[in-house]
């Protein structure tokens, strides 16, 4: 075989009449040709007798809605293109893996996200309960547990309350890819299916995964479950946790709210997650009604001047009184760079503080009501970062969870490989991993919804 | 026009090429043609320079999915067919009623649901901030309200906090729908918008309204905003309240849990809302992971014999020592009334009680085990209905509500009347109300999303 | 010893000057005299150093409240009598048991109490961690667990995160009480300290368990741990969970009023729990401000004519357009009761569900509404029950049961026996189990709290 | 009068037998000695009829723990000594203001505390309900309000809901105390009870105004409602919004304790409220039961060598792999004074944010963790401060508030003044100001209850 790397490896396209593309996952039958198959155990589910077309048909896919229409929706335009289309998630009719056969095992990376013990249980409880399969262990602390840390023996019974719990029971970690230790630990357990649950970084190394298991021809599925509590992976509808973490975010801004209200020129600034989009900004801004300005990395913006924020903020108090600012952690960054190097490098201590944005900008406000205006402001700072992220998935989300579990758990045991998993245009497909690493979701400021925001909180555009 | 009556008047279908079908709502201008139009004040709001193309061209349709593909979905299959489509939601260029020259009216008719109160809230502020539209006013307490009550004026001040609470600030009442009087009490207010929040019966009520004020040919805008806990109106994606309302049933789910695990052979029966569809019930117990029967109308099932509810009972208590079920109200209605019937009417009182299907089941079940099996069993039945409905939007529903309050000011303000509005396939679009009202929306217990249920709890088919 | 039963054995009272009264609680020493004392092996904790006089003094004693004063409170008039002392909880300086002797176990019988849990757990840490014990069994589903199941091992581990779940891990039932097979079991295993966790009935049963273990001559200490969510036990301050079930009761309250205010002439009514006493019913009426009407066992009522409840409704609902009603489940029965008996024998299942105070009163206040008065009604009814037992203690009631559990380890190690044990007069004390069981604590009608109530609701006083 | 300040005007010293000390309040007979009384129109309140001897007998005291007992417990010695008491609070028969003469204000001062609202609807309503007041007035923003802004009517109507919102709806301030200002504005609008709700200082300055109110010889009447959600105020049993802050803080170690589970090392930090006093901090760890070490300002601690926090982290995190710190805002202020020196000036922003106890210990912890050892650790620091303040009052709170507030308008309608109002020893009670605002309530660190934390965390005594 001798293929370039890994674009060549990892995507394989096919192309149809109409403009169609279908963007598929490899397949473990791609290098290893003479695998055999087995009935789908799910076909002796009583469950199932009653779906009609219970299995996903070979041919099934599932357009991407962003080649649809002109703005990124999916609304129709009279003769508009067909674009590019995924593999549909799914059970097979036929499988990869004899159920006594499967060794599964599942490892988290990366920070904390809401929904994390869901996925894991519903991978243990997928396997088990659908397609009998009794052997999954738990990689412990993130990618350095397959060479550094015993494993966790996962059976339904373990995993039947994690759901309730935040944070993720396996632990995790950053860093530590090692791949070939990696593999050599796969390979040394026995294990045949890889199930790894991370975000962009973890996602590149599980194709880096795929690629070395691919280089040793060894039947093992490797499948990732993309996480992000920033909803800024592309492709995808959205990722677990999101949900949650906007609704979490309510508690936040409602004390900022509150605190702002109870004293004259009050100002609540409240910090949100989003190190390079600002959806949960928007969102939870959304959602609350009582946000007056919402400040994310998509949409730059100036302080000083006209049209800036400190014009607006004293505009406001003058109408108002008080008032609430939600900035996502990665807003304004070339400003606060800015800021750093202004201050030169005597500080070590004070500067590394100021890198968290909303304690920059909470400065910064401050300062200069301090110094240049009249107006003495009261200014409270709130940073729910740890417990937004710490807690259990919702009900949304841990129905969303289950769906990406089973998705995860069907594509293995079809023996598709190299692949991450999601809702695209509502319905579950396997994604390439090249499709979602390679750039983020962002909030899309020239689109209805930032409009929608702008109109709700009157802020200034910064244009 | 000599039109035969409500489908003619309700139904504007335009067919196009490949099977394009436009099913289109009314226009003021269907009956008065020479009405003015106006630009847009939005285009003068700075917020909206940023997005690109704002306005919503007229030519925008959106498609339903249902006929997308063969089992509702929009999976496409290479030779997709076209097939109906809706106008799409939005702001137009031009509009057809001059700012201080509108005057609003909201009505909220039938049961609680989380998030009435945001949608009465967004309207208002979305004819404020939006379109400088001043004059409008709450009807008390549901359709009679019109001619019965005094109405409230409601401003962005008066609504700002409602969101936070459950219920409707305007109060709710069932029936007291006299065309005539309503649209009397229009005519003599001088109302010129009328924005009607309700469920299937009040959208029909409204598709009345509508029919009266166009025999009268007065310039009065009909917008209808559909309102189903139960999530079982056809065509729209999902209802609003629905997202929190499966939420909120999590506490009861988890009470039922706790009370069954915490004794031998304990079992727990939670009802749910749902009269003709269990959508609340399935995505209950889908996000709990705790529940072992999940009941819905949709799913016929019995109690005695082989493969009944009965014996799954007491093999799961065999297995687990306790179980949890739920059930939505509407399930078994065919036993219920059995059991009724063979009770005879001597008892009128305890024969309204077990109307109640929760009661009857719990009652059924106790009977059973009291009677026929050498098990003694300990059954809690909960019945949150009234907790679950009264409890505020969480951020979804509340990012939800506002999206559709905004689409149903952007349609009045641009002429559109006898319409209702949600989400279609993903995109806001206005729908005639014959196709809202027509049928259910149910859960199709031959799609995946059932059997993902059967597979998760295990329960039987009961076919 | 020729003692004549239960009162004798349980009572030691010791009589000092000035009225001065203790009512001890039985040692093993009463009737195995030689027994060998220990040095506690908590002053070698260096937790402990930094406490000035930790031990508690042999002669420590705790005043009742009720003697202090004229009208149940501690209200110092100018001379005072002495009155009722109990023996004060706490380390004692010499224990009757070594750490590597003890061998207990923990049994929870009765309905569910918010708390439950923290309470096992704090037996089980407060064993290990202060006393070194590492023998410790749970007693599985109440007192039948010791004659008819396995018994379950309790480890720190094992109940580190319990106090998070409502219910009880140990599982629990009613009845089952067999006293010489629980002695026998007791005996079996080898058991030396019981911690019986339980209400009124428990309690008795935990005072015949200390009886026939006393008859046997065995070193085995009975400890109990009153419980019951109604707050109903005499002699203590509060009892656990009682805290939370308020605090909990607050949502189904808020949803009955919201409920009751979306309509015209709404009115809510809520069931909370206290078959004798309506503590939980006054105190969550009292912290709710929303509530018109609180009906109580302590305080009789009627319905009909001038000054009864109907007159009541009729005026609020006039006043306001709707109203909230609290009934405590045990309020009105001599009510109920007749209503029964009116309605004859004929029908078993409505009755029986008429026995539920709740759906009586809604079902009586219907029928006035519809058949004597032109005033049409919309009833909501609540009845929150399963779901205020259900939930983890609060903070408040977890470092409550933390206190509790650990005097209960106290008093076992310094080898009391035959004892309950709760906060009396804000200090920890030890009390006969007669004190506790004898009769119930209520809600004094004649009492402040009880004024302040009716004030606050302008309910009438149906005197 | 020729009296030499605050103390000989604000205590009113009374000595009876056996060292019974009563320390009263003032009243306007004091210096207004013909003034009128009138009979309580309680007396006509049917709800009172029910309640043996309503009306506080002018002779009840209630006296202070602390005398009692040696180690500030109730219990009762033998021999006990009588000791000092207070006035006890409560309605009594006859009244100093004729309820249409009545003219009171509300004022709230300093930062925000769970509860707030609701002692100001409970004024509200208890000077309505109770005594047919209706001029009551909101002074906005604090003390400064009384002269610089103007006034909110105050209606039970307007305060109807205000409860379930956190905050003060009054709005409030710190400082702005200008005496003569302030009484100059109470003159002008004729205002005759001043209700000042506030923590220490406010309290001070309540004082002041009370002596110049009598120095100027005016009949008004000044009442203080003592505000600390630190529990930090002497002499009352709790503050109100404690228990509020106490449960709202399990939020933030819930996070902390899954951040540092779910990593290699993890440890969670935890800053909670209590700038002089650690109650908040003891309490919250006493419930959570995941609390590792809790460091408050009563207990001095030190980071480095045998014994010292550095090495307690390093063992624990050996023992279990994560941990978590609580640590009170106004912990370890000596060691944070010392780091600030040795940085020396250079560094106004950083050092401002060091003085974050907080930020700087997880500083030097992860300095320490990083340069010294060979341990790799991740830290996650957590400040919940605003969002467990800005939460309303929870039911417990709410009960407590409600009487707190009844108490003061009962004082004042019966002509105490210059007193404040708080439960002593269980029973409300009017209180001289100085004896609250002299000192701080601290937690004793030699006393039970911090032993009982020390065994449950088993942290180091660090002595």
């Amino acid at each position: 075989m001798a293929d370039g790397g890994c674009a060549a490896i990892n995507t394989k396209i096919e192309e149809g009449e109409g403009g169609y593309i279908l963007e598929d996952v490899p397949h473990l039958t791609d290098y290893l040709p003479s695998l055999l198959t087995y009935p789908n155990p799910l076909q002796d589910n009583p469950a199932y007798s009653v779906v009609k077309q219970y299995f996903v048909d070979v041919d099934d896919t599932v357009a991407q809605k962003v080649l649809f229409c002109f703005v990124s929706q999916i609304v129709v335009h009279k003769n508009g293109d067909r674009g590019i289309h995924f593999r549909r998630a799914g059970p097979r009719q036929k499988v990869y893996f004899k159920s006594d056969e499967v060794h599964a095992c599942i490892v988290t990376c990366g920070g904390l996200c809401p929904g994390l013990n869901t996925v894991i249980r519903e991978i243990v409880c997928g396997l088990h309960y659908m397609y009998g399969v009794s052997k999954i262990i738990g990689i412990d602390g993130g990618y350095m547990g397959f060479y550094s840390k015993n494993t966790v023996t996962l059976t339904p019974k373990v995993v039947n309350d994690i759901h309730k719990r935040g944070g993720t029971v396996l632990g995790t970690s950053r860093g530590g890819h090692d791949t070939s230790k990696i593999v050599d630990s796969i390979q040394d357990r026995g294990i045949n299916q890889v199930y790894v649950i991370g975000g962009d970084g973890t996602q590149k190394g599980a194709a880096v995964i795929y690629e070395e298991v691919r280089r040793r021809g060894l039947k093992v599925s490797v499948a990732g479950i993309p996480k992000t509590i920033d909803n800024d992976i592309p492709v995808i509808d959205r990722s677990f946790g999101f949900d949650t973490a906007v609704e979490e975010a309510q508690r936040a801004i409602n004390a900022a709210h509150v605190e702002a209200e109870s004293t004259e020129n009050g100002i609540g600034v409240v910090k949100l997650m989003g190190r390079y989009s600002g959806f949960i900004a928007m969102y939870a801004t959304l959602a609350s009604r009582d946000v007056d300005c919402c400040l994310i990395p998509e949409s730059p913006f100036f302080l000083e001047g006209k049209g800036g924020l400190f014009q607006f903020i004293r505009k406001r108090l003058k109408e108002n009184g008080h008032m609430v600012i939600v900035i996502a952690e990665g807003a304004g960054q070339d400003l606060l760079t800015e800021s750093m190097q202004s201050m030169g490098q005597q500080d070590a201590s004070g500067n590394k503080q100021l890198q968290d944005v909303g304690f920059w900008i909470s400065h910064r406000i401050k300062d200069h009501f301090a110094k240049e205006h009249n107006m003495a402001i009261t200014l409270k700072y709130i940073d729910p970062t740890y417990m937004i992220r710490a807690i259990p998935g919702n009900a949304s989300d841990n129905v969303y969870c289950t769906l990406l579990a089973q998705s995860a758990v069907h594509g293995a045991m079809a023996g598709y490989t190299g692949f991450t998993c999601g809702p695209v245009n509502g319905r579950h497909s396997y994604i390439p991993f090249n499709r979602i690493t390679e750039k983020q979701n962002k909030v899309v400021i020239t689109d209805r919804m930032w409009a929608r925001l702008l109109s709700s909180t009157n802020q200034p555009s910064f244009l």
